[in-house]
């Protein structure tokens, strides 16, 4: 938590009680009456307040200025498959703190039915606070849900790669992580057991790119076990280029960081 | 678990005997009797077997064939300041899928005491051979453990920059991430308070670089909260460049991926 980030009523109001907050004001950044706190306004400016007064469960606040611009947000959207509950949490978070603009959570063929019901996705609030908090941002992502991943990527898809806020040419439109490394392994075991079994390879061929230079305007990121031949095709259909990392595989949390900062540093 | 790292005990035996592995097999790859599996040697080649039996606590193998080199490892030895135990666990297993070759876990002064006492330190190999078996690796990172700040920084840090195995003219030396954002608000602060009450600002001045395009041989990356200035001064003097992302502040595991991503994928 680098700034505290306070709702309208708490700003007007001149006062923190959001109990996360003041436990971290206290114990962690161990402030006492009169020091300056970072703060910002949700959907606001950032800036600076004075602690006037503490009590047991609450902050009062003097001397409020918000002056500050936020950071920049990523002119990026990222459809994700929605994952598992217990890694849901950190990938918000630090696709908040990074600045993606839109998050999509998507159902596919490797996200269990199960991950739909999970309570977190009623907390999702709660991990964009804290990635802006960690950031020193005000601006929430917006998020959208699409439980059904056909009519989402046939109906809806082209329009994200038209949204976009920027005219950069040299942004290449849409992107899909792909594990080339499970995809080679594939063909290996495949191969021996063609030798010994005459099985049918199933998988089409996809063209694996290395990833572009320039950030593109959608990053299509897979579960665990990463996107079916099927969604792949269906996803380069409307325009995306399935690209990789190379021989490794990385975790999905991995993967997000990666790929985003492989484009922050460019 | 992208493969089954398995020991030269068990190579030879023909036997996977790990209750990880075996339920892996079981539960999540769903593998009968006569299915490949994509195996590696711990610290050899990677390949694929036969499971010629199953019984409740034990994979038999047939067919075992080890013929393929694993993925290249990263020239960078990570400087870590020693995280918050509950970190620690994904930062070892993400820098071992991403294929860094060295990890340094140093004390610092926002390291506290008892993350020195952590049971977690005790299984740094389980951890390693999580992120072993993500990537389909099997070469295992060399981790090492400085205590002392000073005397590692002084005496050590030097050696690291003529360790390494390429002599890549274009890579930059040793790099320390450095949250530039807090800096500049801690400016901020003090600039205020400066106005109110003349505070003498402790900070020495740093230069702070973008990140560098070429991997460097060595990064340093703080724990939560970063490097304090007198860490910072005390590596530059040993020839790190301190370079930030940018305004927004990053968790200390996204940091590790941003930043080795952006020179993955260079």
């Amino acid at each position: 938590m680098n700034c505290l980030l306070l709702s309208k009523t708490a700003i007007n109001n001149k006062k923190i009680s959001n109990p996360q907050q003041v436990n971290h004001i206290k114990k962690v950044l161990k402030s006492k009456v009169g020091d300056s706190l970072i703060i910002g306004k949700l959907g606001g400016h950032l800036g600076r307040a004075v602690i006037s007064e503490m009590t047991d469960t609450e902050i009062l606040l003097i001397d409020i200025v918000l002056d500050k611009q936020p950071p920049a947000k990523l002119d990026v959207t990222v459809v994700l498959a929605l994952p598992r509950p217990k890694v849901m949490r950190r990938l918000i978070m630090d696709m908040t703190a990074l600045g993606v603009n839109k998050i999509i959570l998507v159902n596919s063929y490797r996200t269990q039915k199960s991950y739909w019901q999970s309570p977190l996705l009623n907390r999702l609030d709660e991990f964009v606070l804290e990635g802006l908090q960690q950031a020193i941002d005000t601006i929430a992502p917006k998020i959208e849900f699409k439980k059904r991943f056909k009519p989402f990527v046939e109906d809806e898809f082209a329009e994200l790669l038209a949204e976009s806020s920027t005219s950069n040419k040299q942004q290449a439109r849409a992107v899909i992580a792909h594990p080339y490394a499970l995809q080679s392994w594939q063909d290996y075991l495949n191969d021996i057991n063609k030798a010994n079994k005459t099985v049918t390879l199933q998988n089409t061929p996809i063209t694996v790119s290395k990833i572009p230079k320039a950030m593109p305007k959608v990053l299509c990121i897979g579960a665990e076990g990463g996107w079916i031949d099927y969604e792949v095709d269906l996803l380069c259909q409307q325009g995306c280029t399935a690209v990789s990392l190379g021989e490794r595989i990385l975790r999905t949390e991995a993967v997000v960081n990666v790929l985003l900062g492989s484009w922050l540093t460019v």
